[in-house]
């Protein structure tokens, strides 16, 4: 993730500085979207544009513009004037100047933009504009959009800037929301999306003309035979919001946190939107519009929300955010790394090195806390595919046994912030020892990402609950994508590689079918959360649900939660099980089916009452069932995507229950950067 | 352990099936100390000794007696007669009649003897017994002291029976309690232990004539110069029980449980005492004298107690009495291992299998429960002293992942009955798969003892409370004791070698010490045993600890108990900690002592109120202590043992004062032989 936002001011003169702070206002409002580095793109002189980048928190940003060691007047009054500005989350290129946003064209900064997503071609694009004599300076793949956009201007020197970005974008493939600023077309705004949000809020005096702004269509779909075909963007049906072309001000945004405090008019883009903004104007053009059924205008909502719950939208907490965020966060992960056409998966950070990699005689995960979790939770599959050994380890006591490692070891290092400290000093340890490290983080530009000689982004987006909830699920695909990516030319383990490359394909879809079960679940919440203890039971696929889900209650609920492997029920927990003890046991159609069956029977003959994780319909576990959670079935090595995500949101509930704070639990914080 | 009982009826007249079922009647007395087989000798046809042997219970051994499928007469009247049996807990040989006691001299059983105890020297003996003729038919230790008996008579034909014995028990290494019956001398018994126990108990009529029963020396220690030498035991001064010589009955027994039925009036023999039993008269020979200091008497005590008690000892439940046991069953777990002279360790079981073992990729330790603990305790010390990686892992889990097993992979299998079904089939699983198997059991000629290429019994004496203590620090040890033998021509690892030998010598003497911490820890049970949950912090080689005592807590308190790797702790477990969570936090001088004080820092700012167990006088962690429980230091390896001592006892308390059944905990089995 990464937040934009522009602020055009039509006939509204404000001073540079102005201009400046609300750019600034605005990122910070975005921060939780990002915040390892910002920028901003303004008027400069003499009909130039100026760019300040810094990396680090908008803050600093502030503090390097508004610190007077630039030229620019501050005080000159713009009548009217588009800014745009960026706060980042590193996907591409560690977070530092020349990779933060605006993005420029080339040195004259002819057009900048700033973006928010992943362009999936970009090494195709980019390939094709340095033939064409493009020089590229960041290691961005938003890069190439702007020296694109300079590239079809160069080639197209009558079309609008709203044309030269719809050709821009027909090249684009991935994921984005787009702000373009250009020298050429001053006072002019265009933007874009497909996949990552943008909205576009107005500020009047006066009301507008219309709620209701009309789509205008590049390609008529099915031209009437005998009619002309007249692009309609080239009519002069345009949007007038106020009438006239007095007194207007737009802002663009990723989200409408940031726009809150100036207007509580919003237009939210759909994909593929290109909304043009000039002489006081937005429009609203599609290439094509695909049915007869698609809205053919785009409304003008009226936010009603505080600045606290739109950040947040309608959640209570961020932990809820990020858990209903999961059936996008599991997308971006997946993004420009599977092709579900071809069923073929590619991994940019650990190409170079598959190689070595194949060539290993042994693996090992390494990780703290729920990271840990999604080792454990990937183990089997990896040992599955890869046939190598698979070791696993919780950094802290792998560095506490000196635990023998060798030159053909691979080791991996799981950490969300990628700065947490003891797994940062196991990956030292065992690259001193010669082992070929990868990095699985979710923060570009960390110390771990650094450190490793390859590794997988999982792309999830920052995460401010510090229980991790997204950032598990994106972990546990990545390391799923890895063990693809390692057997891809086994041609006896194809069957398999191809059932769980479809099964993560409609991954989405089934976790938004699981999220449906989040009222059920807070009716559970209400029977259980008073209790002391709670035990959470599986084993297979599921045993990392289990101890991750454990991990979840007791983090936010301070309730006393244990996961406990089914397996291991009759060596001594069973002790634990009466009438009185919630017990939660994960039961799905997977090959040790019978055997959690058998757990489940020892459970209830012990008067135990447990709520059960089982597929969608089956009766056979649910005849058992003090209470019930269907989930539907998929790749029994994916399944514990699925199972796990009723426990986050059955530990929200219960800790909303008793009153503690989700985002901020006691005792803990997110990123832990000391041993 | 085994258990011994004799019986010895003068002028006592009984039928031989009176005597067969007071025999049988003491073997079901002594059944916890051993029941894989059984076997009695008593007089038979015309001056021959009639030997009974089974496989099983001892039940088996009395339906076998009296089917009448024998030609005994079971109705002779037996007017003096001696009696010895024996129900055995297998060490050398699987459980079978062959292998059953009373062991044999010969086919036509001049000599029968029955033993509990280790001999360390058998080999040496039964090769020079081989040498001189003599043919072999058990896989025991114990048919070694039946074959040199009849050896040393045949050369020494005018010496006593008591004179016999002396010479062989001088032979003997190791441990044990002997009965000693012979065509050659009929009605007379001979015992002697050394390391073992051993008791004989005395019936009359009417009062004894002493209750100090003098000590006969056979070599005067220092003979004062001028004086002849003349051995004591040829003296004449003997012991006459009632001043005559009429109605007199003998009990020889492992321990009173076997005899209070009949007589409360016994002699505990000491080591290296020889019983004689002859006319009617006992008489208790040494060989010299060791100092002034020395008693030159033995004492005939009255027990006051019932057979439930004797049984338990001193005990409440046998987990009572098996916790307490640890200093002698640590030492039986040693013996003829471990040579302290010489700093040398010996396994016998896997000797054969060194050169293979030491060429292996890989060391897996695979196991449920407790037995699991055992592996990630020992698994560090593993690591370091074969340079090899350790893989652990639990049963159950490592079937349901069908994890990769390769030919060059040693894998262990540990389990106290040797009967675990995950087990076991984990064993089966790897066997296929070409690996070399090795078994850790407590159970010679269990299922895991039988399909192991090789193994070592970790002889700890039947375990009879569910919750397993005494089972455990011998597997520790032997697994400690497998790192020794693995790495015993590494010059590098010599001083570290050496410096854990020396450990393993003192520590029975120091788990002594630690079992006085007995009632310090009843006074901490009785604040805690009131609460719902527990967690037990650790990391480095106390982890280990901290999963097995939250699981002892677990098992027979039913309270919820965790074991948390004090690493983990910022990552999740902390959020627990407040002044009402119980907490106990093992913080030794090892080399993550200070990580260690560091967890405790954390959570006495928490307000966490821990119960801290640290080594004798240490300041540091006293200071944070809300109660304290000093042990004494030992080396970094072994500190497991000793730390694990104090959580055993506590559950055993903490059990009581809730009331649950300490030895039978509800829902649990002593071994899981089921999936």
């Amino acid at each position: 993730m990464c937040g934009i936002f522009a602020y055009l001011n039509h006939l509204t003169p404000k001073s540079r500085r102005e201009v400046l702070e609300i750019l600034i206002q605005g990122l910070q409002r975005l921060e939780y979207r990002g915040y390892d580095s910002a920028g901003v793109g303004v008027d400069g002189k003499d009909g130039s544009i100026a760019v300040f980048k810094e990396k680090g928190k908008v803050k600093v940003l502030e503090d390097a513009i508004f610190s007077g060691s630039n030229d620019l007047d501050m005080d000159e009054i713009l009548s009217t004037h588009i800014g745009i500005s960026h706060t980042r989350w590193a996907t591409h290129g560690v977070p530092a100047p020349v990779n933060a946003h605006p993005q420029r064209s080339d040195e004259d900064q002819q057009f900048i933009c700033v973006h928010n997503g992943i362009i999936t071609n970009y090494k195709d694009i980019k390939q094709f504009l340095v033939a064409k004599g493009h020089r590229f300076e960041s290691e961005t793949d938003t890069e190439i959009i702007a020296k694109l956009t300079l590239h079809i201007y160069n080639d197209h020197p009558n079309h609008t800037f709203q044309q030269i970005v719809e050709m821009v974008i027909q090249q684009l493939e991935g994921a984005f929301a787009l702000c373009f600023k250009s020298k050429h077309f001053p006072n002019q705004c265009v933007a874009a999306r497909r996949g990552s949000p943008l909205l576009v809020a107005i500020k009047t005096k006066e009301h507008l003309a219309t709620d209701h702004i009309p789509i205008m269509y590049s390609k008529v779909r099915q031209p009437p035979r005998n009619v002309p075909l007249i692009p309609r963007s080239e009519s002069t049906a345009e949007f007038l919001p106020t009438g006239d072309t007095q007194e207007i001000e737009f802002f663009l945004a990723s989200d409408a946190s940031a726009v809150i405090e100036h207007t509580n008019r919003v237009i939210y883009l759909e994909d593929d939107d290109v909304a043009w903004i000039r002489d006081g104007m937005l429009t609203i053009h599609r290439l094509k519009r695909a049915s007869m059924d698609e809205s053919s205008t785009r409304e003008v909502h009226t936010l009603m929300m505080e600045i606290q719950e739109i950040m947040k939208g309608s959640y209570s907490s961020f932990m809820q955010k990020e858990i209903f965020e999961q059936p996008e966060s599991v997308v971006n992960t997946m993004r420009g790394r599977i092709n579900f056409d071809t069923e073929t998966v590619v991994l940019g950070g650990i190409k170079e090195f598959l190689p070595e990699i194949k060539r290993c005689r042994r693996l090992i995960l390494i990780a703290c806390g729920t990271s840990f979790h999604s080792a454990i939770a990937t183990r089997q599959l990896l040992e599955e595919l890869t046939e190598l050994p698979v070791m696993i380890d919780l950094a802290s006591d792998f560095l506490d046994r000196n635990t023998p490692i060798f030159r053909d070891d691979v080791c991996f290092f799981i950490s969300q912030s990628g700065e947490t400290a003891d797994t940062l000093m196991a990956l030292r340890y065992c690259k001193t020892r010669g082992a070929l490290i990868v990095g699985i983080t979710n923060t570009v530009g960390s110390s771990i990402c650094r450190e490793s000689h390859c590794g997988v982004h999982i792309n999830a987006g920052p995460e401010i609950g510090v229980a991790s909830t997204k950032a598990y699920t994106s972990q546990f695909i990545s390391l799923v994508m890895f063990a693809l990516v390692v057997s891809e030319d086994r041609l006896s383990m194809r069957p398999r590689r191809t059932e769980i490359i479809r099964g993560l394909k409609q991954l989405p879809e089934l976790i938004k079918e699981v999220l449906k079960l989040d009222s059920r679940i807070e009716e559970i919440a209400k029977g259980l959360y008073q209790n002391k203890s709670m035990l959470v039971m599986g084993r297979g696929y599921n045993y990392a649900t289990c101890l991750e889900g454990a991990l979840k209650v007791k983090e936010i609920t301070y309730m006393h939660s244990e996961g406990i492997l089914a397996g291991e029920l009759k060596h001594g927990p069973l002790a634990l099980v009466d009438p009185g003890m919630p017990i939660i046991l994960i039961c799905t159609r997977d090959p040790t089916f019978v055997k959690c069956m058998n757990a489940l029977q020892q459970v209830t003959a012990r008067e135990g009452r447990p709520i059960i994780i089982c597929n969608n319909g089956d009766p056979e576990p649910a005849r058992f069932a003090n209470e019930l959670l269907e989930i539907p079935p998929t790749v029994d090595c994916l399944q514990g995507i699925l199972t796990v995500i009723p426990l986050q949101l059955l530990s929200y509930h219960v800790a909303v229950m008793r009153g503690c704070n989700v985002d901020c639990p006691r005792n803990l914080a997110k990123s832990v950067t000391v041993e």
